[in-house]
């Protein structure tokens, strides 16, 4: 009897997946169904598939063919927004369908881990790449080192979606979007709180993108990280609740932090409410709209923008600031907008990713544990390139693990019931080794031990 | 036959309409309903006035008992919390009865407008002091220019809510709390939008303190404003569409704002998600955990508080931290809260007013209007002292403007329907006067004119 598998939402991070799906359709004995608001561009892809593979319209606004197609499957996969997972996975614990997506678990899907375990079913969350990968590959060191009897006193963990580097063009700020803009330009509002040699440790918005650490990943060159919002409640799912260091960080290339900061200092990500202005105001009137009135007219916006934010006018700073088109006369074009709705607006013509771009998934874990009488320092980094706009490495190292989960849940492998995020061997291990036999998605790891004098007085930038 | 009143909510601030009430019911007519959640605090106001006026118990969340009341009533007075007004004024609506608040407009109660209209009612909303004397005192100014010929080019509006000179203690700030205290440590987050010289202006929050202006007050000294989120929003109900130049601000003794700066650049007033700290962290463990980490470990934290912020370590500013306790043993108190929670919580403290404290009400309009060929400069002042900390100068401000615009809407005057902010003359008139003549809450004007030249080159700090 085959194997029916829903896929709910196909746009262009589930690329990798389809290509995934479809490949092992055939040789699992799977029946494939994807569901998409525009399904019209799936038909290409799954021509020279339709024995075991069809697209159907689903709009997730329509709850009955939402449970009609639950109904219909053995395994549910959701690549829809992440605010549509509660109601997909309510509709699989009531049909007693197992659940896969690539999301964070949310409070609405933590509590339905009851109900689904009752249910019988599993609600497998968290595996894509961040979330997903990062666990997976985490978790293989970790219990590595704890299978050596060592202790781990310090975890950080960094990612970032860039580009590669043939790709990244004039563009000073070597980054374009590979994935939702909007998140890109309010990243990091409120306060990060991570551990650092056992005490709590606070970065309020402003200062975020100043307190960066410098990451060097081999054959790779340099990055600068700058910490993630919550990096504490990683410990308790990784079991390091008591680790003295513990940071959870985003990668950018260098001077990408100290511009943006720069962005965010003049004010220009703030959310929280419209401005009033015209859709025919200037990007010049705007920045000079929260620059300080001088009384010397002579000087350009972009000499007192250098001045306001105390950079040099020729700063790397001020040449990315420049490069977005900040003191031009184009026009803002969205009227009553907030700040950051016009950022986006912006950098979204600026950062767009064109046809022949390829992009870029940067990983890198540092551990330090202690083992007998020494210390040792570990990196664990990966790599990974886009082949194209379309088969982005973002859609390869979201993608593939989520089918690889799959086809395991498929087989019947894995007993773990209710919600599950993958940190354990039995789930990990198959799929990193998958990823690395069959996709060349291999972490490459780095380990030194040293005395302990040699590990004082690390820190933060 | 007599009109009966219906007042909702009866907290401290109530304690002047309350006595206003009471003067004029039994020469009005008035029969009195006070409704509280508790109370048993009203009867020793009203016990020398039964004939006329009575308490009763009465919780927001009982709609029944809130229908019964009001239809009890030909007037209803809420002095509940802005967010429980849709409620009382659809049952307003509902049953035909005016209503009368000191709080803004929101969006629901402006889209009770027709409905108002049409039930032949009133809901004379803004009625206090900021919203509702501001309202009464600017628009008196700007009627009177207008009626005289002249264009007003400029107008600016301050207000604080602060403590008499000689409830100022040792308390730097000089400052405690009369008003919401969560509002107090939650002010200005966002952009502040204003316009200045026929320009939009904006200030992101962060510069919101450091962007200040200096007032003075006769007779009362200096003070400074920092501009509130919306002055925009004013232009139309003012009638000042095309004014070039706009801004409403709230008043501080001076360094306050530098000070609140310090602890917004620290990162304290912050209120986007919990820190996951224990209760019993210290004041001076919270603030290090916001101090990049500097190998030295002689320094102390207000030491290197100062050094991160780039002050003097006896600045005024930090002269203010001490004083809050910022760097002491205390412990902050809550457990896994928002920075702005604890500050909050340790601000409740510190900024508690005494029994005998006596607060001050600073209210600054600032007009520049043309006039033939001449330019004006007129400033419009009140200062209003409290007696004690239960009868404060806010609780008259706010509730004696309320009581006077009832007394006229119980006599029948005013034919204005729907919703209504006091900006006609035939409201604000009465009113200005009465506050005058029998409580001397008296606004003093100076004028004076120059010649064009004499008035460029004014700006903001």
């Amino acid at each position: 009897m085959s194997t029916r598998l829903l896929l709910l939402g196909a746009g262009r991070s589930a690329s990798s997946l389809i290509n995934y799906l479809l490949r092992y359709a055939p040789l699992e004995g799977w029946q494939v169904t994807v569901g998409d608001v525009n399904p019209a561009h799936l038909e290409p892809v799954l021509a020279a598939h339709t024995e075991y593979a069809r697209a159907v319209t689903f709009d997730i606004q329509n709850e009955a063919r939402l449970e009609e197609l639950v109904q219909e499957a053995d395994v549910v996969i959701s690549m829809l927004p992440a605010l549509f997972h509660p109601v997909v996975a309510r509709m699989c614990v009531q049909h007693k369908r197992h659940l896969a997506t690539a999301s964070y678990v949310s409070e609405a899907i933590r509590e339905l881990d009851l109900d689904a375990q009752q249910a019988g079913i599993t609600l497998l969350m968290e595996c894509g790449l961040d979330p997903g990968l990062d666990h997976m590959s985490a978790m293989q060191v970790i219990d590595d080192v704890r299978a050596r009897g060592g202790r781990i006193t310090s975890f950080k963990s960094y990612c970032g979606g860039l580009m590669a580097p043939d790709s990244e063009g004039d563009n000073p700020w070597k980054y374009k979007f590979t994935w939702n803009p909007r998140n890109v330009v309010l990243a990091g509002q409120g306060t990060a709180k991570y551990k650092q040699n056992g005490q709590l440790r606070f970065i309020p918005y402003q200062q975020l993108f100043v307190q960066t650490e410098d990451i060097t990943v081999p054959e790779h060159g340099l990055f600068e990280g700058y910490a993630n919002r919550d990096s504490l409640g990683y410990r308790a799912p990784y079991g390091l609740e008591d680790i003295p260091t513990i940071l959870r960080g985003t990668l950018r290339r260098p001077g990408y932090c100290s511009a943006w900061g720069a962005l965010v200092r003049l004010g220009l990500t703030d959310d929280s409410g419209p401005l009033g202005n015209p859709a025919t105001m200037t990007w010049k009137q705007l920045v000079s709209s929260y620059l300080p009135v001088y009384p010397d007219p002579q000087w350009s916006v972009a000499a007192l923008t250098a001045k306001h934010l105390g950079l040099a006018h020729n700063s790397p700073e001020m040449q990315r600031l420049i490069w977005l088109g900040l003191f031009t006369d184009e026009p803002v074009g969205l009227a009553n907008a907030t700040p950051a709705q016009l950022l986006e607006h912006l950098l979204t013509r600026k950062w767009q990713l064109e046809p022949t771009d390829r992009d870029m998934i940067v990983m890198q874990h540092l551990f330090e544990y202690e083992l007998g009488e020494e210390l040792y320092y570990r990196t664990s980094s990966l790599v990974v390139l886009g082949d194209d706009s379309t088969h982005t490495a973002m859609a390869k190292t979201v993608g593939l693990p989520l089918g690889m989960a799959v086809r395991r849940l498929a087989r019947g492998e894995g007993q773990q019931r209710g919600v599950v995020i993958p940190t354990q061997a039995t789930l990990y291990e198959p799929i990193l080794t998958e990823l690395a036999e069959d996709y060349a998605i291999r972490f490459k790891e780095e380990e030194h031990h040293y005395g302990k004098e040699m590990l004082a007085g690390e820190s933060r930038k």
